[in-house]
């Protein structure tokens, strides 16, 4: 991405501009409303709350040269619709801020916007407007803010004790390929707002361990069956290589970008599922356990021994040590 | 700010989280309108047009050791709300990326806190998300995405041939301080979009010369008098250490952070001098020449003999060469 000719150096900022509101023709709405000024500007729909999130894609960071420019693009806005997605929101616009070095190759920038606009497209997202600055070389920073809308936007530490605890998808072994091919669960997450059974909401980003802690109050703990777990095939792949147990990444591994959420205890749980499975076919979900009081031993409790789970830290974004 | 102990490396990210929660207490919403949820949740209000900016501080390109914490954490806040000050708008509330070498201070980063703070506090805007990530040592990238409101929301490109152009402040040498202790022209620009008299409007941040052109439609060019440009003490300062002419500085220098703005050709120009000065006795504005026809020779034309500024490039963010 750093070798080829020519390279963002060769233009002007105003040319770079100019080809990007090319290459996002078409996502990019007229200005006013699209780049070509200060700020964008925005009619908001008065029925609906406005929910907003920021997720940033760096270089060396949450991708190397084993990603195509396509595929990083896709995963800057694949990120942060998991964020609308976990908020049972529907996306709407964004704001994109591109740091680059110098030698970055224009046909990568291009590409990558080739990427980020067919995620964009999906569900109707608009890039409304941004920056673009300077960075050393070698450098590629990118940064997206989203703003969606929803209607009942669905929080964490919600939940009641006895609601019970699910997770869609399969969990863990992301590093070897869904961190970049992942497809963020809107649909559902919209769903789970409307049908009204969920009490609280949030997606996977940093592992099953450090995640599901947040969806808690201080008041509560989580009481798992270990069994119940849906532990990927990446997750066995990853555990053969690695010496830890599969049922380990699933727990600690980053990037799931899966939805966990609890459902109020009195629903009449064969017909959640039912109705789950009637709107999503292909996509399978686990109830991993229940909502409890609190429990002096941890935050995550083995329902099998009442123990605590010897795993429970997950992917810390900050620390590589 | 890359040479003390403790540094981020030194905390996980929910600790640096826990900080910067501590640290934007004052304009930190309670979640769910703040910080602590998947995204953060606004309502919005009907009456009023929402519009949405963006822009980095990165260390090495925007700001280097001459400025402390405080001040890069302020100039933030400051560049983003002089876009909202061009749209005659008003901030209301921001997202920020934080992407940190983990050999940053955190006494640099509770510094650079205690800036952007007290810049927001000063205009009530509040800080209600973000995202915190990893760089290589000795890095320091900050993003800032702003939401206002305005009413009336003042584009470019509205203006008319024969209107007015003015311009508030004095311009060029902004490298000698006034990059870091600008003050956003807010009231200013709320000013002029409720008066009715302004017909156009942006901030300059790239010079007068680079600037100008966005202001004007492709049907127009900008006839200036030179004697009018209100060239700043700092711009002679540069001007007698670069050899170049302070009007030159004050048609090419980067930062002004000043309003660039058209006002009607019917507009009795006394009657808004007047008013002008009623409202800002202590900044001044200068009527710099008028929207005209095209003109082969360029976009922005000298009154006196109808030639074309020679200096017509102004700061260029992206190319250094």
């Amino acid at each position: 991405m750093f070798r080829g000719l020519p390279s963002v150096n060769d233009f002007s900022e105003q040319q770079l501009i100019d080809y990007i509101t090319q290459w996002l023709r078409q996502i990019n709405p007229v200005c006013p409303e699209g780049i070509g000024d200060d700020c964008a500007v925005h009619s908001p729909d008065p029925e609906t709350k406005q929910i907003i999130t920021s997720d940033a894609l760096v270089f060396g960071q949450h991708f190397d040269q084993t990603l195509s420019a396509q595929q990083a693009g896709a995963k800057l806005v694949n990120r942060n619709l998991s964020d609308i997605a976990a908020m049972g929101g529907i996306p709407d616009r964004a704001i994109l801020n591109l740091m680059v070095g110098p030698d970055l190759e224009l046909d990568w920038l291009k590409n990558f916007f080739i990427g980020l606009e067919a995620a964009a497209i999906r569900v109707c997202l608009k890039i409304v407007g941004g920056d673009i600055c300077r960075l050393e070389p070698r450098c590629f920073s990118s940064v997206l803010t989203l703003i969606g809308t929803a209607k009942f936007p669905l929080l964490r530490g919600n939940a009641q004790r006895g609601d019970a605890i699910y997770v869609t998808g399969d969990l863990g072994g992301s590093l070897l390929g869904k961190h970049a091919t992942f497809t963020p669960r809107l649909a559902e997450g919209q769903w789970l707002a409307e049908t009204g059974y969920c009490t609280a909401l949030m997606d996977l980003t940093d592992g099953l361990a450090k995640d599901l802690p947040s969806l808690l109050t201080g008041e509560q703990s989580a009481r798992l069956n270990l069994s119940s777990i849906p532990v990927s095939a990446d997750a066995h792949l990853t555990a053969n290589r690695s010496g830890l147990s599969a049922l380990e990444h699933a727990f600690c591994d980053g990037e799931d970008y899966e939805l966990l959420f609890s459902i109020a205890a009195k629903t009449p749980v064969p017909d959640f599922v039912t109705l789950w499975k009637r709107a999503f076919p292909n996509l399978r979900i686990s109830h991993i356990g229940q909502i409890d009081e609190p429990n002096d031993q941890g935050k995550i409790i083995n329902a099998a021994d009442g123990s605590a789970l010897p795993f429970i830290q997950g992917f810390e974004h900050f620390r590589k040590s």
